[in-house]
């Protein structure tokens, strides 16, 4: 083998027992969980941007990872591809990601970028029909050239959102030619550093008139794959317009685009804005725009984006168990949007972090789907709200009611309410059972 | 003078070179800014529930205040009236606000409540026929008894839910009695402890409808004030539905109230949300739905609510200049939903802070509006966008241009951003030259 | 059986397959790991603050809890001491921990409030005589009173010092009498609210002071147990002078302390100074002063304490393995310094989260119990440094090289350092396997 | 004028009323304030690194500076260094700040970067006969370049350390020769990014050593200066070991280095440690340690460092306050460790942010200073305090007294403290008549 990672075979299943460093502990493809193989529901996707193209640097600190494909040429940028799709291979995963200027080099025009990306999807189209990995998505890198420094919709130059809509063209037709499942949207400049030269307002209804032009543009192609916003609260920005899922709902609904756009939750950033990943699992699910993740976790103790593979089994079980109850992924999936620490040099220190973060997702499935299936969980929930089925409470909730009528049945029937354990201690321990 | 805060005269307006400590130096109720009286702008209200209630407890400590009115007995309430009622006059506020809970016992049933209630709301009908000072707002507690701690709108208790309901009733109608230019919801417990017990796509219907209710009662009396959501991301549940502005506006959208609640920001509870206050401000604004605010900081290193009054005068300017720009206040004001360190044992530390406070809004407000006049900051932020109004520019905006027709745009122009200085630095000193 | 728990049974080891709710599924007692009984690992104390005094308020909300024994006479705190010693036994924990406020009313003196905590002390002493339960440490409660508001040790008013001085003298002597195998000063109050009315430098000198006097102390009547210093950053004070395991250090070692007295670590006081757990207790191992600890977690998006049970096994495992590789507890434990949250109103609701909490303890003791014994961990770190048994980085340590001899061998010997990777991910993978 | 600022006149004062942009509304050098120069009490230093090296790059985003100095040649530092001396004349800074790889290009080994650094040295050293400009403080980049990833003084391989060794060692005599007035130690990898590969006990040896061996360099080649250490508690690692004021002290009395070393505050450091700056400095003052401060302040509402120019007059206030109490600074001053935002593009906004961050210190100061004049801030806390002054209260402090012969007194005078209010909001109120 002359690959990146050497004489390296293939990783496989080897069961907790396994001897050798590299092999899959808990993650099966071929395993059936709830009826369903564990690829199926997994739907693991390798990113290209942090695996392939970040050099190890940080704010205070230069580059660290030395490989052969770094640089600016096409030549480069197929060395690259090689590498990636050896990885893909290797660990097995069925997907992968990018930005279209992760695989490709900028040139001096957008026309001539955009040739340079269409050449390395033809090498990736090649590359997939004997490989089998997919596309989960593309997306258009929009935030680290410093033509958008000030935003990309949102940007107060309206060449500038010009520049972006036609490079967001590009990649999402690209995309659908290389059958992705979806394409995403991560505004990492759509958003302000001060709000002194800022005009809210105005930026608010570029977004929405970009996302619209995104969506009929997919409609106009014929792309199958769902739209995703992912959001974010800051960084780079100090305020970032999708701050969380309720603030990307809430610009749904402005725009009229809530059964159109579905989010992409990364862990990290749920963190980041205050919630546990659960909470925007759940709160997506409510509102019917669960899409895909990101399944990269943030140092708790840290107030930026650290981008770690996932390493606790109880934090992606409770995830997983939302995301089986709102039915599994459709066309999203988990995508490792993490990167190495910056001292983890060797090529194989890559394989270590994807194969951890597998098992993990892979132990953390199989406790989610216990906990569905003894369904003490599911009971308990259901048992709290059981007083809603009341003939009363249905009246209270269906408009039938208004204030006046409801404080009438509060001093007719003598309301006085008995309050209830919450129980949280009960069903935390509940959950330890099948973590 | 036999009162609370002994032979205390009226705090009066004594400008900078004041020589007595309890002065105001800065708010001139009567000077005129940008035309309008100073009072009138900032319509300055005390609350019931810091200055009068609250005992001084925290979380490791027990009450260290001593009043003379505290107890349970509807003599203590009235005593509690006239101490409220001096501080009013000696302060000279033009507005005050409350829970029912802060005014009057809870009795045995909530018919019993509600007639305390309705007795303390008739003294202070009575009261305010001398007194100078108006209702901001009245509002529910939903939140202290043991009834509602697993939420009021979104418990699992439908008997909960109506009986809540019924409160807000009782509170509405006084409000309306008296006056009130608002009605306020704080959902202090709509939200969860752990979301192993919620369902939360249930509790979320169940507040749409809660404030469907209100929003329907309130028309149905008559009742010509605004009504108003208080956001906070959460203390004392995990997370709270109403978490920030952005949050709000996505469940008004969800049931059709954005053009009937407006929220009321607290400065705390923005920067615990991961906002600045003018964030929260400019948000509302552009949202249309900007209603009123509580000015109480929080402080930058706890975690926790601190509720504390005001006292820098660069963070208030900025929050009145985006309140100016919306055009001020029309139903709303800034209440000082603010306590006393529990330290501050004496009355007339309840003059102290309040007088200090009024004292920084005043400042603040001469600051704002000197940079409205001026007008440098408005004109940077309109050239900054003033390329939207090109004709190219407006085509893509106004739906004219789809995605395909942008990116004819661009190679058929030849597009090439060019980047223009943010210059954040020079508008934060323009603005230091104001404050 | 006619107690606070019903008819409940002493709660039993029944291992993973248990089908009673009300079971340890892993904490065996008598289980041998490493060569030590579980039980002596980990040394688990129930607190009496949390389970029998707090009565569920927050700072929103009133009491939750009804318990028989709430009020302030001595005939109370004697049924109070029944339900704990109750509790204890059906738990088979082997200690417990207390605030002398906790156990028995304040009375009109110090003196007839000493008289009051030596009584129940007595009664205490009489139930150990048939209880297993043993006291792992007393303190005496310097910040509930408002006497305490300003601080103790650190009060501007050198009368408070003493009183909080008489008043530990009575609690170690208690403490001392009942065989208490540590003593605990939890500095609440030592701290400030504002610099402005605070001189740091002298509070402090008084802290100093304090620390020394308590120490002599214990040394004069005899007290063979260790003096402990619980660290926080803040609440309910804006800053703690104890902030964390560095700054108590700083401290110790100024007053020439550090051999005196050790630290009682929580978990959640680690994670609101911005250290991890095990940061903290690597730190005070490598200080020399790692004493015992309060195993309660904190939210991680909370920023306030929320005294929580553990339910994290990875997290405490981490824990658990630099505790053993300290060689574990001499006269420390893990005390559960936990609280219900304030909807578990139910008897057995303070079972089902002490039960949990010790489970995860055990299965955690167990995986870092494995991680030594398989000591691939321990390796790898030792060979990451091997480097510096060279004889050229001996001189460097030792003193022999100065600046100079280093910057002369670095020239001779061309010194060009090699990265060598971190292994972050790899270490993360390997300590999985084990939780 | 064929500089990088065109055709820019020195900036001058010019007074509030100042019509001119790019003047000086407040600080006016020469102005006096307690008997000194406003300049002699600031002490003002620009750094090169933020100024005349960072291109402008984030996390997310690349390149948006373009200074024709950009580039790795000698012949570009030296270009570098003409603007660089440009801007300190222009305005009219008594001081500069340098890491060595700001002011030239690393070499193939040690001694050619020595070399380059020794070269541009020099140029500074002609550069100053004529310039007003003098050294505040050089210091060695010990965070940049792949070989210190896993540290410097505290890096498992011991080749490192001497590597850091020997670079410290010419960048402490450049400084001296110089004539610096301090050098500064900046441990941003002195920690760790995991603590499963750390040694944390040979690593807080290691860096004790260190320490050593630059304080006794110092004084073999008769650096009059002060070493300065600067703390940060985390980023780029997980854990700094200098991560606040409080750490930094304990690790000085370890090695007995408390007279020795002196600590460099930044004010954004202090606010990601959860501290105020004042806390810090006033800590520091306590301490005998406070040294210098880097004056850039950090945007409350992110997690990670901003290092933005001061902007906030009453925090800048308050700080200065301390540092007045303190005695002012000897060898310290105020630091711009500060940059702009990156989209801050032009020349000139270099120099609106310094003038601006400048005139906010100016005014600080004489707030500052008046409230020192005025005196009624340290009366009120003398006067908190003055209860001390008792015999009997000394007897406490000095040992006379034992805790019994306390506990005897509080019983003997049947002490009974009486809380006295802290005033708080009276005192917050005071300052702001000040800013």
């Amino acid at each position: 083998m002359s690959g990146h990672f050497g004489d390296q075979a293939p990783i496989r299943f080897a069961g907790r027992e396994a001897t050798e460093e590299l092999a899959f502990r808990h993650y099966d493809p071929d395993a059936l969980v709830l009826g369903k193989r564990m690829e199926d529901h997994l739907r693991f996707a390798v990113c290209y941007w942090h695996n392939f193209v970040w050099p190890g640097t940080d704010p205070f600190g230069g580059q660290t990872f030395e490989r052969p494909w770094f640089g600016d040429s096409m030549e480069q940028a197929r060395a690259k591809a090689d590498a990636a799709f050896e990885m893909f291979e290797l660990l097995g995963v069925p997907f992968f990601c990018f930005h279209d200027r992760d695989i490709a080099p900028e040139g001096a025009t957008l026309a001539e970028s955009n040739t340079n990306v269409r050449a390395i999807a033809e090498l990736f189209a090649r590359k997939m029909e004997t490989a089998r990995v997919r596309l989960l998505w593309g997306t258009a890198n929009l935030f680290s050239n410093r033509r958008y420094m000030a935003g990309a919709a949102t940007n107060p130059d309206p060449d500038v959102f010009a520049y972006a809509a036609a490079q967001v063209k590009n990649v999402l037709e690209v995309t659908h030619e290389l059958g992705g499942a979806n394409y995403v949207l991560w505004g990492g400049r759509e958003g302000y550093e001060t709000l002194l030269n800022t005009d809210l307002k105005r930026e608010l209804q570029q977004l929405g008139r970009f996302l619209t032009l995104v969506v009929d543009h997919k409609h106009k192609i014929g792309f199958p794959g769902t739209i995703l916003i992912e959001p974010k609260p800051q960084e780079p920005t100090k305020h970032q317009y999708d701050f969380d899922v309720a603030a990307v709902y809430g610009l749904l609904k402005t725009y009229g685009l809530e059964n159109e756009v579905k989010v992409n939750i990364e862990v990290g950033h749920a963190v980041l804005a205050g919630h546990s990943f659960e909470h925007e699992l759940a709160l997506a699910s409510a509102l019917g725009i669960l899409g895909s993740c990101d399944i990269n976790r943030n140092d708790y103790q840290s107030g930026w984006d650290t981008d770690q593979f996932p390493n606790d089994v109880p934090e992606v079980a409770l995830a997983l168990y939302y995301i089986l109850r709102a039915g599994g992924f459709t066309t999203g999936g988990l995508n490792f949007d993490a990167k190495l620490r910056r001292q983890s040099i060797e090529p194989d220190d890559l394989l270590h972090a994807h194969v951890g973060g597998m098992d993990v997702c892979a132990r953390a499935l199989k406790a989610a789907a216990a906990m569905l299936e003894e369904g003490s969980l599911e009971r308990f929930v259901a048992e709290r709200y059981a007083g809603w089925d009341a003939p009363e409470a249905r009246k209270m909730l269906d408009g039938t009611y208004d204030l006046a009528a409801i404080a009438d049945y509060v001093e007719r029937a003598g309301v006085q309410p008995t309050p209830r354990s919450g129980r949280q201690e009960y069903l935390e321990n509940l959950v330890n059972r099948f973590c």
